[in-house]
């Protein structure tokens, strides 16, 4: 049953992606044309701008800045890690009242989406009219009960691309620094670390090894594979996800290395990377460098997957529409009609079924026998990052005879 | 005085950039066109390749292999760090003796250039007709004698936009994780992470704070730097060399903390950055967050700067010809004409005026009074990275009233 006219509270939660305000522009595009909108409200900060009444007119927003907003990263409104209290609960429904909010769209991933989902029953509860509703946001792209989340078509690109480019910056050095790590986002899944294979043109290519969280390896199995590889091509490049672990759980460099604490007891934050890196060096006498682009992955426009940026913006879109049409308690789901050539559509998840769950990369997507992700995840990702990649040339030496 | 017909070797020395491949085809297609000269060949992993007569007959690259290459970062014959010796330099003479090597071209830093230069007077003392000939690469930028290096526009391009949107993405997150430091590549010189001020849109836009080793500042200075930022705008972010000091020359994170070490004994390698974030959040009990693009910086092609790219191949074809004209034992420059509209020649200077020398950043570039750099260095510098950054765009909020 469509309600009658009320206003909208739209929010960004969780960490910012390169495709977030595409989203935003989404919601804010299709509230325009809906009747049954009246005022059209960002809350600053994720939902502590809806607790402390931090609300901004988005229906002032020019339409230049609208368009503007599609090309830049990060979250426009601000975005916030909060988890609500049970007076938070009451606080919110106190301020929907007073503003006549019916609709409710939170943008974010499975944390923002348990938020979403307990405003709707709040709201069901109390019996005041509230459509809320999810709209999936993760580089993580661990969001259950979605094809994929967006935000990580644009971080994948990315990290392909610079993992193509570092490697080959490897491959160069190998006389000096033969072993590179590139740790990539990722603290429970490991999707953003397989994409760093998308960028390989030959299977030589880097990256070599890929480590995920979801696949422990013991610390001497790593140092194996190393070796191997160093001594198959001499160089190796490995992507590791800064959640990559051993058997017992622990952080792969930590575990071949005491603990370190700093001065003030706590431990030294190198990060997987640097950590993997020293043992490398200390063990196979290899030098080892460490990339860790972090934030940068998130953010780095200049990059972004068309693809990516458009799936954003329409889950926006949908969401409202959605809502509008009378759904509620809902995430906007992204449904994959098919692979080769990409085509997808939109669907609707009940926000219970996605409310903190992590989905990890799938037992068909690994293959530990030869340290990588598998053809299916390069079937399943690449359409995800947008335009094809323009092929790297290397010479195919023909020498000299010697005299 | 040109000398007869000979054949060319060139090699590729140092850290690889994403235009070092640029200045080799500029090289190959300058010596095709030139009747002087005779057999082109690569030396594989820079002047070891000549040293092992591990030599590439780049004629035998094919035309659309050349064109590749330029949109190939990193180096395609392979690159090295290598120190001669006195053997190596008669062994050299005996290479270039023996496969008739009248023309050298070294494309590298300040140690590839005193390699040139040795050369050259090498095969001077024995009266041997060589032409040596440097090209500049560096992202480093710290070349004396040339206006500015090849390989560092693009480079500098990444770390403008990475640091933008980085920028971002901190601002976004203030409440949460307000500072973000950004750890640029530059041991002693700060050219790098200078340019990181380039995609600054306001005044408030990210980098707040600029460290580089050319200014030290005390570890009480920085931290009173963030504090007073923070309180300004709620978010801070730093562009941090990785070479940054204090004023007793010690890394600026360390000189905070003692020196931890690992179990090996080797001191942790977590770079200034973590060291830096590591004393912010301890001291000022703000969290804060670490970028390192590390060798993205100089490898990542997707940016790169179409200046840079053909500044590249210029220098490269330039080498050849004044070669064949009869010049050695000097590296090609690039001489700016005009800052705006930005425009550029070729010059030369004695490579002994350049070899093992680094070029700071000049004090009219560097205001350590606002923690910044200048708007001189930003009319020298923002012509180099290319095309003009896209614009980004805010919420400029209007409130609404509250209930």
């Amino acid at each position: 049953m469509a309600p009658g006219k009320g206003n909208l509270v739209v929010a960004q939660s969780g960490g910012p992606t390169v495709a977030i305000n595409n989203s935003l522009v989404g919601v804010i595009d299709q509230a325009l044309e809906q009747e049954a909108i009246g005022g059209i409200y960002g809350a600053q900060y994720g939902i502590r701008g809806v607790l402390e009444e931090n609300l901004i007119d988005l229906r002032q927003v020019p339409a230049k800045d609208l368009a503007g907003l599609r090309r830049t990263p990060s979250a426009a409104l601000g975005t916030v890690r909060h988890k609500l209290t049970d007076a938070d609960y009451d606080r919110l429904l106190e301020v929907f009242r007073a503003y006549d909010v019916r609709y409710f769209l939170y943008i974010g991933g499975n944390d923002s989406m348990d938020t979403a989902h307990r405003v709707h029953q709040l709201a069901l509860e109390a019996n005041y009219e509230l459509h809320a509703m999810g709209i999936p946001k993760t580089i993580d792209n661990d969001l259950v009960g979605t094809d994929h989340c967006p935000g990580y078509g644009s971080a994948a690109r990315f990290v392909a691309l610079a993992m193509r480019d570092t490697g080959f910056d490897t491959e160069a050095m190998a006389l000096g620094s033969p072993v590179k790590i590139m740790e990539i986002m990722g603290r429970n899944a490991g999707w953003l670390t397989a994409a760093s294979v998308l960028g390989r043109q030959g299977p030589d290519d880097a990256p070599h090894l890929v480590y995920v969280p979801e696949r422990p390896v013991s610390v001497e199995t790593l140092l194996g594979e190393v070796e191997d590889c160093h001594r198959r091509l001499g160089w190796v490049v490995i992507a590791l996800s800064e959640g990559a672990r051993d058997e017992e759980g622990e952080s792969l460099g930590r575990s071949g290395l005491t603990q370190e604490v700093d001065v003030f007891g706590h431990r030294m934050k190198g990060g997987a990377g640097d950590e993997v890196a020293q043992l490398i060096t200390a063990k196979l006498g290899l030098k080892a460098r460490v990339d860790r682009p972090n934030y940068i992955q998130r953010s780095f426009m200049s990059c972004a997957s068309s693809v990516d940026l458009a799936e954003a913006y329409s889950v926006g879109r949908i969401a409202v529409q959605n809502a509008v049409a009378g759904a509620s308690d809902q995430m906007i789901s992204l449904v994959r009609v098919s692979s080769a050539p990409y085509e997808w559509t939109t669907g609707m998840t009940a926000l219970r079924e996605v409310a903190n769950l992590e989905r990890p990369l799938p037992d068909q997507y690994l293959d530990r026998a030869d340290g990588h992700v598998t053809e299916e995840f390069v079937a399943y990702a690449k359409p995800l990052l947008g335009d094809p990649f323009s092929l790297y040339t290397r010479l195919s030496p023909r020498y000299v005879n010697r005299t």
